[in-house]
């Protein structure tokens, strides 16, 4: 079962003749000098004024050889699985994660802290250092969010390479999962259309010679069914029928489509309304992209082995019988796999600062676990070696992207962390405190750019959840107060107070996002003196216990709920995965990251409250149950004046203008 | 207006300071050399088998400079347009065209005979040559019909990366059809939500200084509407309101959704079914990706600042005034410009025998104009030069593909071609004289294997219509008999006779499928002398004339019809397309590629029939109108046993197997 993988070890196997030949490469590293400039400029005019290196340089500095990467252009390439296999004996670096308190709908500058100490550990501390982030979903980034390659002076570049198709991944993934649902509902139709010989007949056609063969996926199937046999010819009539038939129960379709664009129309549809479909019309739907269960198992996969078993496991629906039929029954897993055979090698790109920055796999922690990928952290940990530092983004609030972090993501990987940089700002807390409220696009209301003690007191319990939790896991925590020019030193100095009696080990000040690595070197000190002190990390709950038991462990120990109610639906799938052995999983959960709660509105450190799970879905594949608690949405829309607007190729020069 | 395009002239305007400092480089050709298995093994075992160069050697050899392209891993790479700046004074190569007679439904070798005659000029002859195919969709790569990449010895290598992703040309194309779909209904659904003041208020919102700004694209839409203000807060209400509603007629809606997976279940599907989208559900459906406009265009471009203006005249529907509604109106002509900035690089790949291949756009010339790009040939005719060949693939029969290219590409691009390579089975002939059934994963039956010069002397005037159709345009002729084992020297002296007495130059039996280029020496020596003589290129109607007369005059001359009818929605079609303005463009027929009519089943040179034109679409920016003939289908679907049950990644090597 996917809890007892076998955490990277199978990689061994894949062939490395080619790398050992290779010659040594030069791995001394030159910052790329910043020139900062005031007003700081918007982050596009920034990243295309940048310096860039050669990637190839990027990745000889970290001691990557020629052979070891593949070129996607001259600032993109993507890392071999192999080069795991020449490091197998050295020592991982310090693995750090980054997450923050619950933040306002502008989000409060995680990724860009993450650069920013990125190029201070880099570039001013002299630490081999990667920051390990996700690739961004482009639906946003033409909708109302923009891109995600950080800010200011603290940015992966090219930040339009990294917003848009980058390596194309996301693509791979859109292609994979919609050829599944093809798959499902051409065969549903199929069997509906054919009586039992047909079908067997259509699946396994006698060639020009009159001989039959079967594929390795149907051996795959028929040996799941206990059906020992290999010759097509020799299977009873009985035996055909249940390998031919899936007799898939239309009512249990769990897979939907997806795509990564924000189209709301295409949330809930009927497909099959054409006229060669006609009778066979049922409802379907659309997720963005990053929600796709391949896209889970991007993030949490250790080896091409261990993703081509998982995307088998996929299961898309039950038969009429109650059992799960899969992606290995419909025959598709392989062709999944085969498309997903790029995608898993992670991205390289570089900072503003000329430091090295791995770019894989998942955003959106509401809807998804929203962690970059555990292949770029086991190959990164591997680069930076024993005194070096990985900083892995978890997304959203810690309550949400930190706890699935640690109890999804570094549980499938057996990788252990060291510490947690909680990202904050005073505007956040403020709100928490009670102030009004914060829209994307308007002006902030005085509260926010005057000083206000009372307020930014009052939503301090935020932050002091989510600094207990995270000491929950045994990990040691910083606090990174992301500054704003209008915050004053009495309030950062109350931030610091609340956050060392809460037992963080440091809170710092940082002006990345205007100075660069410069403005975060004193949050990189405090971060290497965090990982040099001891830690205990363990995780929240036994994957092996009841789901129930462990739902309500999540919502009481990090959300602080009172209790957990369930749908009769949400009840009846538990009682079948039950049955059905997917129970012994780790869990998922969707929920808003505006709020501890279930409830966007409820700020600060809510208590007294109770969460309902609505839904539970399984994937089987990734790993993990996924409960859906209240209304999630998996499908983001476009506003009326969406960032698309002010996109545009300058003509002139050929540069991309408007990208936000 | 999209016909009177410069041509390549606005190219020069891309900055190419980068290129003009670069070194020298070395041209020596140094081609593959092939190692002949008997009995041929399937497609993969021999790419897999091939000695690659890496792509930048290819690249040195045609006399591309290191900086003039940009590597998608040692294997491929992509042409950067500026290239063009630098070889604009030099001549270009000859210009050949291959196409086929109708085939049957298992195709004739078209592909692999171009691939082979590339092989045979460029690695066997001496001769500077570049194979300019089209990308393949991976839709049917997963269904019935496998990959495109050539077939036996005659292949594009690596055939995994050619038949999957490429460099991800397509999907950018997905991603921004899908982006426009997802504007186009969003929009309409926010302007019958929001009264004018709101709309206009969220489309030119104030900023945090009250200040209101219109986008690039607003601007080039107030032009359009003839209101010369730039200032958001100079407009009056009137023209407020004339401004923010596209007032979109959602029956004349013509944007669908595009996907590149057969999935027969999307091609009628009602969208808006969500509870937040209640009241706005409405039919929409998917195309296959390469039947996208946006395909269209990126064949058809010849500089990015023409696709701009291209992507721009997208029309979407009409408003109800009846006047067009573009992509520029909806603001994301810009950001679908930014998505395909890349895909407008023609891709650089190898051939088995080591020599240059571009890979562009295109496939479907039943329901497309389905020709590789005109960019793609651009540079291809200076990089080979005076003394080089572009061979260049126009799809399935000459009736369709061969048309268009002549008639849409050649008008557009300026080029002129000298050869048409028709390639012919006599599988194919005898079908066309009355054989049975030929149907994909049957036997063939015995009249197709044994000699029958009868059947064959029956289906030659398939043959000679297309013959006699190609030299209606002015090129030479030269036939390609693609040699089966069972093809007797009687039958393929029988087609010799036929086609010279038809007019064409040579007719020639290639064997370029076991023996690749050798194979198809005598093919590529014919078609260097039919380069070498006059030639008087000239296009079938003048784009400028009446929509029916040009439709009529494609039926004639080329399909052979007594006559066209129209159904009173193609009348109500053209009615509005000459009152828009839309009339003076050449002519794209959707028509199905088994027949010179309407009906699959007519085999050989039929007359006496007529043809319907059941509706026609208005692709302004591809700058075609798109008769549809019959009942075309625009999205494959999957059979019961598809190519993807075999494909799978062997992991023990990391290789695809199972791909044909």
């Amino acid at each position: 079962m996917a809890t007892k993988l076998s955490k990277g070890k199978k990689l061994a196997k894949t062939p490395v003749r080619k790398i050992v030949k290779a010659k040594k490469v030069s791995t001394v590293f030159k910052p790329t000098k910043l020139k900062l400039l005031r007003p700081v400029p918007s982050d596009i005019e920034i990243a295309q004024a940048a310096k860039l290196k050669p990637i190839l340089q990027i990745a000889k500095e970290l001691g990557v050889r020629e052979n070891e990467i593949e070129l996607y252009g001259p600032y993109k390439a993507k890392i071999k699985l192999e080069i795991l296999e020449r490091f197998k004996n050295k020592p991982n670096g310090k693995y750090i994660d980054v997450t923050a308190i619950t933040p306002t709908p502008l989000g409060e500058g995680k990724t860009t802290t993450l650069v920013g100490l990125a190029q201070a550990l880099g570039a001013h501390l002299g630490k081999k250092t990667i920051a390990a982030i996700r690739q961004p979903s482009q639906g946003p980034t033409f909708g109302i969010k923009g891109g995600a390659a950080g800010g200011g002076y603290s940015q992966v570049i090219p930040m339009e390479d990294f917003n848009l198709h980058l390596t194309g991944d996301i693509h791979a993934i859109t292609a994979a999962h919609n050829l599944v649902a093809a798959a499902l509902d051409a065969r549903v139709m199929h069997e509906k259309m054919q009586d039992d010989e047909k079908l067997f007949n259509a699946l396994c056609p006698p060639d020009k010679k009159g001989k039959r063969k079967f594929s390795p996926s149907m051996l795959r199937r028929l040996k799941k069914l206990g059906i020992p046999k290999t010759n097509p010819s020799d299977l009873t009539p009985e035996e055909r029928v249940r390998f031919a038939r899936l007799d898939i129960d239309e009512t249990t379709i769990t897979w939907r489509r997806v795509i990564d664009v924000n189209d709301r129309f295409l949330r809930e549809i009927e497909v099959g309304r054409g006229k060669d479909e006609a009778g066979h019309a049922h409802m379907s739907g659309y997720d963005i992209t990053v929600a796709s269960e391949i896209m889970a198992i991007l993030a949490l996969t250790v080896s091409l082995e261990d993703m081509r078993a998982r995307f088998g496991r996929m299961v898309v629906a039950t038969n009429k019988s109650g059992e799960a039929v899969t992606a290995e029954d419909l025959g598709v897993a392989g062709a999944v796999t085969v498309l997903m055979k790029d995608a898993i090698k992670p991205n390289l790109m570089q900072t503003l600062e000329g430091t090295p920055a791995t770019v894989h796999a998942g955003p959106f922690a509401n809807i998804a676990h929203g962690n970059s990928s555990i292949i770029a952290d086991m190959i990164a940990l591997k680069l930076v070696g024993k005194d070096g530092f990985v900083l892995t983004e978890s997304g959203f609030g810690a309550d949400i992207g930190m706890e699935k972090f640690f109890d999804i993501k570094c549980r499938y990987s057996g990788l252990i962390p060291q510490v947690v940089v909680l990202v904050a700002t005073i505007r956040a807390l403020k709100m928490h405190g009670g102030g009004p409220k914060v829209v994307a696009g308007k002006p902030l209301p005085a509260e926010y750019t005057d000083e206000n003690l009372d307020l930014l007191r009052a939503g301090l319990p935020n932050l002091e959840r989510h600094i207990e939790n995270a000491l929950k896991f045994g990990v040691n925590v910083v606090v990174a107060v992301n500054s704003f020019i209008t915050d004053t030193p009495a309030e950062v100095e109350l931030v610091r107070a609340a956050a060392l009696k809460m037992g963080a080990t440091d809170s710092v000040v940082t002006t990345h996002w205007a100075d660069g690595g410069k403005g975060a070197k004193a949050l990189a000190e405090a971060v290497a003196k965090a990982a040099e002190m001891p830690s205990r990390f363990e995780f929240l709950y036994d994957a092996e216990g009841p789901i129930k038991e462990k739902i309500e462990t999540i919502a009481a120990q990090i959300y602080r709920a009172d209790g957990v109610d369930y749908t009769p639906e949400a009840e009846e799938q538990i009682a079948r995965y039950i049955r059905l052995g997917f129970d012994r999983l780790p869990i998922c959960m969707a929920k808003t990251h505006l709020s501890f709660t279930t409830d966007p509105t409820k700020k600060g450190a809510p208590t007294g409250f109770r969460i309902t799970v609505r839904e539970i879905r399984a994937s089987v594949g990734a790993g993990f149950l996924y409960p859906i608690l209240g209304d999630m949405r998996t499908m983001p829309g476009l506003p009326t004046r969406p960032v698309f607007y002010d996109v545009d190729l300058d003509l002139r020069t050929g540069r991309v203008i408007g990208l936000i």
